[in-house]
């Protein structure tokens, strides 16, 4: 049964269990320092499809057929699937699980679509809202280069601050019971704006939510980064995570050398002009529900904070002047 | 604390109380039917911003703001706001609570989601896992226009079949304990998808949805319409409420005289030329919160199902060919 700990902290006295978990991705991320990890790895990123949208609606489909299977459970057997992405109207998530008739909650968290929708599969099963639950989330470099910035045969230039959106999408189911990884606690975040609108720079935009809901959590839990084996954020990559040490040193929290972020885990920043890093709901979706997790699963970690990041932002409200806001939402994974 | 109830329905055991519910809408919607209802008619639809988009965030601020008051409850007191909207990436929700530094969780539901917002915070404050929750939503005739059809200086014309995208608000303030209007259970529904292809008839995209849902819910809690004061569906409106009598007649189920559409009954659909009906996440929002929630506020009616309906597709969908899916979530409210 969930119960709050401290002003923004939930914990969840049951401790749900990762039943299983799936990571797909495209050529580019299979080629990275984590390539070896995934699931699956799509050569040809339309998948088959006729547009880069439908390609994206297949690696949902894709990573939830596979999350089943390790899982070892049908469709049928899922009360819910929380599910959302970075497109408009969420259609990769909508076309992606249409067919396998399972209750859907969309959710909209930008690239901190995983942890929000773990910490909500988390909080339904360990409140008997549900038996079982799919979390998941997807993100596709073309789908998000046409529709954030240009279409990519108009050859613009990047600056180094800007991120690549990661093709790849990442998929766990939570109940109850077994062995195994299992959620302690969960943390949502509040919107943090501080008035960047460098839609180039979404890191720094990001960075403030994330030393906010850490904060959060550390001040409710009475704990610091030295409790943990790792604190891994979603996308903050070089900028993003140079100001979020900066922000935290300025709490007194040093996060020393048990931080990293999924951004600078995907891509091989020296060889594959990635310029800032990763980014997109796949990256920490995929990074997570593979690596993270096989790492967890083989004991090599035990206790990790998993704070995916969003920039809540469209090029509507960048045109119009806005500034950007960031959000964090925080997993705390545990291995008994 | 929630308990699952058949194959898709929650029962919320301690039935979590609305403390207090607000509703704002614009001129063409206090000139309807309903409009003395609403807290607060902007006449401008403008509200004074700059662009529509920001309008319809200021509708977001305007109905929170009131939402509290009417609660006597101030936004720090709130564990999680759920919202979202039409607009590409929740720009409406994000900008709009921005400001009120209560912790988001971002939700797509199209149309559905003053029902799906409704249903998440019923679970979360049932469950523990929060004290107090605001369930909200917008929509704004422009922003949907400029979105998803055309500007209006175009000048298109609308087939009888379209409906008139409310330009409205919706907030209610849900805890636990008190006197008032009660969440007893929710059921969450599927993707239902029968091939509509017809951006202009989301009703016929629709009614399946709701349809399913409604099913749903009476078969796992062994009731029919007769159990019920009032079935109100989101906003199938004329074309939809049609079909879905049809399609619940097909199943031996007669919604008979009670069932009512909030599509329906937010316009004179003789006078001011609406076609179809209403529609947009706003119009059951602002229904629900002032005429419907004010009924049972004064035992008018104690027993309804509220059934929220959206259709998961975005103009990028369309434009390849996709049909639209359509979605329904039911909440059961009680007056003990």
């Amino acid at each position: 049964m969930p119960e709050r700990k401290g002003q923004y902290t939930v914990t969840l006295s049951s401790r749900p269990t990762i039943l299983g978990y799936a990571a797909v991705a495209g050529k580019k991320e299979g080629e990275g320092p984590l390539g070896r990890y995934f699931d699956t790895i799509f050569e040809d990123t339309t998948l088959g499809e006729k547009t880069w949208e439908k390609a994206e609606s297949a690696l949902q489909r894709e990573v939830f057929t596979r999350a089943m299977n390790k899982a070892q459970l049908s469709p049928s057997q899922i009360n819910y699937i929380f599910s959302g992405d970075l497109l408009n109207q969420n259609i990769a998530s909508t076309f992606g699980i249409r067919e396998f008739g399972v209750p859907l909650l969309g959710q909209f968290g930008a690239c901190s679509t995983m942890a929000q929708t773990l910490a909500l599969a988390a909080i339904f099963v360990d409140s008997g809202a549900a038996d079982l639950c799919c979390a998941m989330t997807s993100s596709h470099f073309c789908t998000a280069e046409r529709q954030f910035r240009f279409p990519l045969e108009y050859g613009g230039q990047r600056p180094q601050t800007s991120q690549w959106t990661a093709t790849a999408a990442g998929a766990a189911v939570v109940g109850m019971g077994g062995g195994g990884i299992r959620i302690a606690e969960v943390c949502i975040g509040k919107i943090m704006d501080m008035g960047i609108t460098d839609a180039n720079n979404m890191g720094a935009a990001m960075a403030p939510a994330a030393a906010d809901t850490l904060t959060s959590f550390f001040q409710d839990t009475a704990t610091g980064p030295e409790n943990y084996d790792l604190i891994v954020t979603g996308d903050l990559s070089a900028v993003g995570c140079d100001l979020l040490r900066e922000l935290m040193n300025r709490q007194g929290i040093d996060l020393g050398t048990r931080h990293t972020d999924c951004g600078l885990l995907m891509y091989d920043r020296e060889k594959q002009d990635v310029h800032a890093g990763g980014s997109g709901c796949g990256c920490s979706a995929s990074i997570l529900c593979s690596y993270l997790l096989g790492k967890m699963e083989r004991k090599e970690l035990n206790n990790i904070l998993f704070v995916g990041t969003g920039a809540l932002m469209s090029p509507t409200s960048s045109q119009q002047g806005e500034s950007i806001p960031g959000i964090a939402h925080l997993v705390h994974l545990v291995t008994q």
